[in-house]
């Protein structure tokens, strides 16, 4: 039975309901083993799946989980999700700018692992922030202050997590069906009404191809419909580090800057303002225009840093406690000209390398490191400039920073 | 480096030498893990290989073991293979008549699993009959009497025996590339100098249609191209049994009528004709109808049963003691007609349930046990006359033979 499932999809056959249930659920229970999961997996990434065979998945994935119910709070419940990058700290900025405006913001948010750092870690370099909010209080916050964001206490979409860990080691993690209902799948059981997906592409992403990428985002937006939650997407670029700040204090220092309405032109900037727009016309059911009005006006008048400062205060944080270290290694430009690209891929590295991430789950974090990128992309240099400031432990001697910077 | 070479396979990307090596060998150390072998190996189902590939790969598998030479015996050594079949007793038939004409025969044999019986079972069927031979006892009795057959004492080709055991678990056994690589690479770690192969097609083999035996047909030829070993092959069908038996001593008896020139006219006759003049024709470099010219005169004078007598008597076999349980069931027909079909494959499972045949591999054989069809395809049966025999152990109880003749 296990055998002809396998070989129904190897034959490139659609898998009913049934099926699947039995196949997926039966590696749950230990009954169809890692090595028939794989081939499964393999025969699914280059077979491809029917949109049928996608939304059965998606529910199996939802099912073998917690699903979460935010029903009792009044308003729609906009989720964000991003496929993750180097220096994306844009959960930080755009829940309290959404939330000032009266959408409610849950975010249940993860750990880094790998070279791009996890939400939760970077508000952990907060001194006192608690991220193990129990329902009840998560509940409780989000109707005083109508945000929160915490750590997942939930178990929610397992199966998709059991065999993601899978995925990762058989060269199947590149399949857009698999993505789309492992992505879908969380988003669902976490309670959102409205999902917004920031699909990242490019040589450092899953999708390596724009073609590859809006067949992803049409696939979200069909097992929405199927859902009924509406799904928006953007395609953004990953080949370069989000803003000018890595490591987990110094992403929080630049979120609070964007906040403060200090810096209006750094690719971050306009990539907080293009989601929070979107997260706020999904939420009031305006126009993105009319939303990106109000966004700009809640900076501008402080009222997205103050729900800020709320939010951290409510989960008994401690602004003052933000330290970087004081141990500084500053790298000058070697030519003059223009930065064409900053390699976001070994920015992640290195910033792993500085303590700031994690190459093994256990692996503490030194929240006081990371990099400071003092140009961006398109700026122009001179030689002997400063690129770069990394800020590091007092024992930490740099083998190379090449490449990183292709200045021409 | 174990991911890259998965993911270029799935994106259906030629892999090198070194690569199939690195990773084939990985698995057989430990380092690539089962699923990703099965992973691997779907990607090679769904995405094929190149002639190359196949190339490699055979060599990997034949490099991962012994290879045995027989160079000190003179002639042209050809070995035939044999996809499987219920019934399928050809090698105790064809063995002592190419030998009886000359042409030397070493003939390694495995024991059965599933719905088909293994040579080695059956001889062992006759009491006495060793299959245990050492290396220097079969290279002096194919000097002495020019035919041996024997269990398979060298490790030949263990990398295919372990992968071939994922396989069956991952739907990933219906491969032509594997199936074609795994076959030759013991063929020519066996020592052959020339190899024919019977390739099974039909509904209860691996191969269900003409033109994927074909595919595969031409591709062992390759293969032997390539490794300087002629290869011819015969595309024959596996739906009905060959033959009127099926059990141990069961087949070898009615391996002994066929070679006393008993029966000219069964499937398995003409099966058996066919292969050993291909053999003939093969070792001698002749025409296949002056070999099979004096294939039949070698029955009818004879000469390959004393050539049997003496390949029994060298191994130590005593025929008198082949015996066929006095227990029987007669199966009589329901009603008049020809028959259209006999089915192998339900046949095969009757006679593992009769105890002829293993499940597992450590289950015990009863020798004594069996079936015997009165009546072959195209013959025409009255309502009562006997369709079978069944030969069974005294407390075995019949629970259906319907549906396995297909009468109108």
């Amino acid at each position: 039975m296990i055998v002809d499932i396998i070989n129904k999809k190897r034959l490139g056959m659609a898998l009913s309901y049934e099926e699947l249930d039995f196949f997926f659920n039966g590696y749950l229970k230990g009954e169809v083993k890692d090595y028939q999961m794989s081939s499964m997996l393999m025969a699914i990434c280059i077979n491809g799946m029917t949109d049928e065979e996608i939304f059965s998945l998606t529910k199996i994935f939802i099912e073998s989980g917690e699903v979460l119910d935010f029903s009792d709070i009044p308003g729609i419940k906009v989720d964000k999700h991003s496929t993750g990058g180097v220096g994306d700290k844009t959960t930080l900025i755009i829940a309290p700018i959404v939330a000032s405006l009266g959408v409610p913001v849950i975010k249940m948010s993860g750990r880094g692992l790998g070279y791009t750092g996890g939400t939760i870690d970077k508000l952990e370099s907060i001194g006192g922030f608690r991220i193990d909010l129990s329902d009840q209080e998560v509940h409780e916050q989000v109707k005083n202050i109508g945000v929160v964001i915490t750590g997942q206490t939930a178990d929610l979409a397992p199966m998709d997590k059991a065999i993601y860990a899978l995925r990762d080691v058989t060269a199947t993690v590149s399949s857009i069906p698999l993505i789309a209902s492992s992505i879908m799948s969380k988003k669902i059981a976490s309670g959102a009404d409205k999902i917004l997906i920031d699909i990242k592409v490019g040589e450092g992403a899953l999708l390596k191809t724009p073609e590859e990428a809006n067949k992803l985002s049409e696939l979200m937006i069909k097992i929405g419909n199927f859902y009924h939650r509406e799904v928006r997407t953007i395609i953004s670029n990953m080949n370069v580090p989000l803003g000018h700040n890595i490591g987990n204090s110094l992403e929080v220092l630049e979120a609070i800057s964007i906040l403060k309405g200090e810096d209006n032109s750094s690719n971050l900037y306009k990539l907080c303002l293009e989601l929070s727009s979107e997260m706020i016309s999904m939420g009031k059911n305006i126009s993105k225009a009319e939303a990106q009005k109000e966004v700009v006006e809640s900076i501008q008048t402080l009222k997205a840093y103050d729900k800020f400062l709320e939010l951290v205060s409510a989960q008994g944080g401690d602004l003052s406690s933000l330290k970087v270290s004081d141990h500084v290694i500053e790298i000058p430009s070697k030519v003059s000209g223009t930065i064409m690209n900053i390699d976001a891929l070994s920015l992640g590295k290195l910033s792993v390398s500085l303590g700031a991430g994690r190459v093994n789950k256990e692996d503490n974090i030194d929240y006081t490191v990371g990099i400071y990128l003092h140009k961006l992309v398109g700026e122009k240099v001179e030689a002997g400039d400063i690129l770069a400031t990394l800020y590091v432990k007092d024992d930490f001697s740099l083998t190379s920073f090449d490449n990183i910077f292709t200045i021409q």
